[in-house]
């Protein structure tokens, strides 16, 4: 849970967003540069209190975190359910594409995941309620923001879920190390739920039996595996290049991103030390 | 430089890499458990000293970084040179694919990229001396060691290099947001080098204009890009599924990886503050 976001682009993102509701917005300056005036502005159009305070204060709630002199308190969880997931997917017309995170516990992997996710199209993920992080602040600001713009729901029992996306006609393929299956081998043009493990675990066995099928990603080299964040990024991306692309028409194409364009990521990982 | 590499998986790792002379490997406890007796194992078989301290004298080294109780002092700077990278490529004797960063930031995002490229079969990577994150403590540990197996090269001048690389026939691409050619439309099947910028500022105008072509990734939703460590991850599994893919033979394979299994990832994050 979450009662606070912090950062320019973050606190922008959930002001934006009609996912989140933001309670009260600090700033921690009594000159705010331009980022903080379009905040100032999109909270005034949003009808929602400022209050000024100091760089200090918003360091102490914040635990140190970068807040670039702007903390959100957030009036609501952000957790949506399956069936605001469902809603989302339907409403696009579109293939179902769902990423079900068994167990991830860096909150910079899972903010990465849900920046990643967004970019890719899914429709929502899916998080256990225990052996997880939760959206947390430190998850938001490594999200960009993006946690403001996809559901994520809290599932009691993962099993128990992907028996439900079953009975809607939902393919849950799992990321597995042991997979002979490599992932461009699989046709992933159809209504998808990806299941990625937690790190160092990989995916429980009593959810890898649930998924109808399991696969790798390719590996050279001594190393045993790619971090879970850049291993749902070459799966998110190859299920992209499958749906939009060489052989359908150019306007089925998303617009193009900059790769290596880290805007947001920057500002989200300015803080860590080194 | 990086004087010190800290953490059970990134020391371990450098004792068996030929790329890293460790000095010296001090451990924090009398009781070692078993990760570090592995170490202790593998220093005596290099005959590299040992010296018992204290876990708190180790938290002062690494600066509160998750050292595990172990820190290595590594003789020599890790840096290659271009020569080293040729030689590694003309080695393989396969098609090159050597990654130049061009001004990554961000110690987490170097890390992850390193270990991302050792992981994709990458030749060698090429980072400028200036503007860049170097092969710091905190790049080994998120590297999950992968550093100390992959030649990196710092150079004085990008632009000068990529008149190097394109002497030795390599084609030399470039990741813009603006390029209207998506990665995937792309032979990549061809001895090649990738650019990739700065967070939030891409690459650089000189650089870019050397590139002999520009392409993105196709991106959705809100965000204007995903993070560098990511994009990295999916140019480079796109490599690797057009030069290895279905079409190929099943021994031109590399051996399936755990996807979501970040066991090392998983370790080199644990001290993050939330």
């Amino acid at each position: 849970m979450c009662p606070i976001i912090y950062g320019i682009h973050p606190v922008q993102e959930a002001l934006k967003s009609s996912h989140v509701q933001i309670e009260k917005i600090l700033i921690g300056t009594r000159t705010p540069n331009p980022p903080l005036q379009s905040i100032l502005h999109l909270a005034n159009k949003r009808k929602i209190p400022v209050t000024f305070t100091t760089k200090e204060s918003l360091g102490g709630m914040t635990k140190g975190g970068v807040h670039q002199n702007v903390v959100g308190l957030v009036k609501e969880t952000p957790y949506s359910d399956l069936g605001e997931i469902f809603s989302v997917w339907k409403k696009e017309g579109a293939k179902s594409l769902l990423l079900i995170l068994d167990g991830i516990q860096d909150p910079q992997n899972f903010g990465s995941l849900i920046r990643t996710a967004l970019g890719c199209g899914v429709h929502g993920i899916i998080i256990p309620k225990d052996r997880s992080v939760g959206i947390t602040a430190g998850v938001v600001k490594a999200s960009s923001g993006a946690a403001a713009h996809l559901p994520i729901a809290r599932v009691v029992n993962i099993a128990a879920t992907i028996d439900l996306l079953k009975k809607e006609g939902i393919w849950v393929y799992g990321a597995s190390g042991e997979a002979k299956d490599l992932i461009y081998q699989l046709d992933l043009n159809v209504d998808l739920a990806i299941v990625i493990g937690a790190e160092g675990k990989g995916i429980r066995p009593l959810v890898k039996k649930k998924c109808d099928r399991l696969f790798s990603i390719p590996m050279k080299g001594p190393l045993s595996s790619f971090n879970a964040s850049v291993s749902g990024g070459m799966i998110l991306y190859e299920i992209m290049r499958q749906r939009f692309g060489k052989d359908s028409s150019p306007s089925d194409l998303p617009s193009p991103a900059e790769a290596g364009f880290a805007k947001a990521g920057a500002i989200a990982k300015e803080g860590q030390e080194l």
